[in-house]
């Protein structure tokens, strides 16, 4: 036995949310769409050309990235395309943040974050969300290698306005300002305007929430044409083709029904609104959420006994163990109908 | 306008083949399979599940995992998934590669090695092939902070026996040595029944090659269970969800169609060599191939001349102007009947 181990790299991987193989639960513990995606992506899945699979998929990733550019008014050269946010969101990590100085996050927050930093050897510091769980802009005027935060924020679905998180980018225009916008369908306002303006901005996307394809793995990033050539020269040193036929073409079929997307998000947020109404009325401190989740505690309850009970019953949602995150429970807006048994398993709950 | 751009990590990215948008031209430039996958990915394709779609996919990249060790009698813990072999031999540059001393890999070969090292800021070092473009072993017996190359090697398709292979690992038993097997499905053969030995081996292959699915990205790994943790380790720690439903599904089902896999693979060898006398027979020099590509060189020809005119003609194969490659195309094996044409333009072809 050699001792190639001194050589192995060692991580604290990201933990993702269970994925129980039992079918018979109810799944809010991963954020995923609970309608099916657009009609037209089951179309073009029959459509798709079997023979051409023996080929290499679209090095430039199109049309995916024409049909993104196309709907959000951008040009194809400002949009970058991934496995899933957290592949361009890996990718950023390691092109943008290469600095001494540390890159700065909240302290809750995606928790992915401080993993990549770990993995990529890139300094951080975490800045505390106020006691109300808010982004205090101020704190992220100081010197930085980089910023990153969600908007809205994740796990507390508390969205930042434009303007507010227009103050970090303009205080840090020697810092690339990731703001990642995973949630920003469900009711939040993008900063993409402010891309004509500040040059060190990336925002990143996907379509695993408001568009169903959680399965398929699609992210993308906007920012200026030189920030995506930038991205893309790292992407093109790891992995020249990193999507699949299927995604490229699922994706596009996906960006290209608006009627279906906007139907779908706002039956997502009347079911969110409708359920944190019927939560608080049972006692729960169910803050206001721009995203697919609710960010639930109470003023009595042990939560994570809350959460075991949960999932005894079947319902399965999201829970840390961390300070300031162990008395909440982060809970995905599921159908009508599946909303409605959280809430009759709530109403007739008691802890001894 | 900031000074975002002094945080950037500046690569010079891999340029893959060309991939033309013109589809009446014979494709012998990327070493696609000219074969369809098996007819089981297409009825995988037609079995879909749609409405899944919305959620994650398997997390543990189940069931293509059991199914590929089930194909090659080992345990899934034995076995790491990725987006293509580029993907997996970027995690495993990540992984293991971490030491002050270089690591070794040949001058004439896979041209993504050097890539990945500058980009992870691997110290490495080139080691020359002999005058007959061969891998010395004993060039690699160096101390070194880990060593990789492909068997057959690429671009030139020469194959080390198992025997010649082994020495190299075991002369490095404290650097993880990646042997990557892409092309080893034509007729080389594997060292994989040397993991039980060497706790140092990595294996590397692919389904983009022999079993025509480089459109679905999907590459795996061989290693001991404790070294394919480490690389999951790395792997949670980038992106947890790398494979998407389709690659999960359509990969189980190509490794499950053995007899259509040995048949196509059966195919291309024979066109290989009967491609190889012809081509001889025309005054080319065309050494032993043990991938699905020939290394071809000629006494008097202007190689590069010929790459130009070759496309002109609308044939395109695989040409790099580097010392001691520029003497030389690879040409990637197609149908007999692209096959035939290449041999009618070569028959021919003069140069003034």
């Amino acid at each position: 036995m050699g001792n190639w181990e001194r050589n192995v790299r060692r991580v604290v991987p990201y933990v993702p949310g269970e994925q129980p193989v039992r079918t018979d639960i109810i799944k809010l513990n991963t954020n995923e769409n609970p309608y099916p995606p657009s009609p037209k992506v089951r179309e073009a899945m029959e459509r798709m050309d079997f023979d051409r699979l023996r080929r290499y998929p679209a090095v430039d990733t199109e049309p995916l990235r024409s049909a993104i550019a196309d709907r959000y008014g951008l040009n194809p050269g400002q949009v970058f395309v991934g496995v899933g946010s957290d592949d361009v969101l890996a990718m950023c990590f390691m092109t943008f943040f290469q600095s001494d100085r540390p890159i700065l996050f909240p302290d809750i927050t995606y928790s992915f974050y401080d993993v990549w930093a770990e993995l990529f050897r890139i300094p951080y510091r975490q800045i505390p969300l106020d006691d109300n769980y808010e982004i205090r802009t101020e704190d992220y005027r100081t010197e930085n290698g980089g910023i990153v935060f969600p908007n809205p924020n994740a796990p507390t679905g508390r969205l930042l306005p434009v303007r507010t998180a227009e103050e970090i980018i303009r205080n840090s225009p020697d810092s690339v300002v990731i703001v990642d916008e995973a949630y920003i369908d469900f009711g939040g306002e993008s900063v993409l305007p402010l891309l004509e303006k500040y040059d060190n901005l990336l925002i990143v996307q996907t379509f695993s929430k408001s568009r169903s394809l959680a399965g398929m793995r699609i992210g993308y990033a906007f920012g200026s044409e030189k920030m995506i050539r930038y991205l893309e020269d790292v992407k093109y040193s790891f992995n020249s083709y990193t999507m699949n036929m299927a995604a490229l073409q699922l994706g596009t079929a996906a960006v290209s029904d608006e009627a279906y997307f906007r139907q779908t998000v706002e039956r997502i947020i009347a079911t969110r609104e409708r359920t944190a109404v019927r939560l608080r009325n049972l006692g729960y401190i169910v803050p206001e959420s721009a995203a697919n989740f609710l960010f639930v505690s109470h003023p009595e309850l042990d939560i994570g006994k809350l959460f075991e009970d949960l999932k005894e019953a079947g319902i399965y949602v999201r829970y840390w163990k961390k300070p300031r995150l162990d008395n909440h429970l982060r809970i995905t807006v599921g159908t009508d109908g599946e909303m409605d048994r959280l809430a009759e398993f709530l109403q007739n709950y008691r802890q001894n």
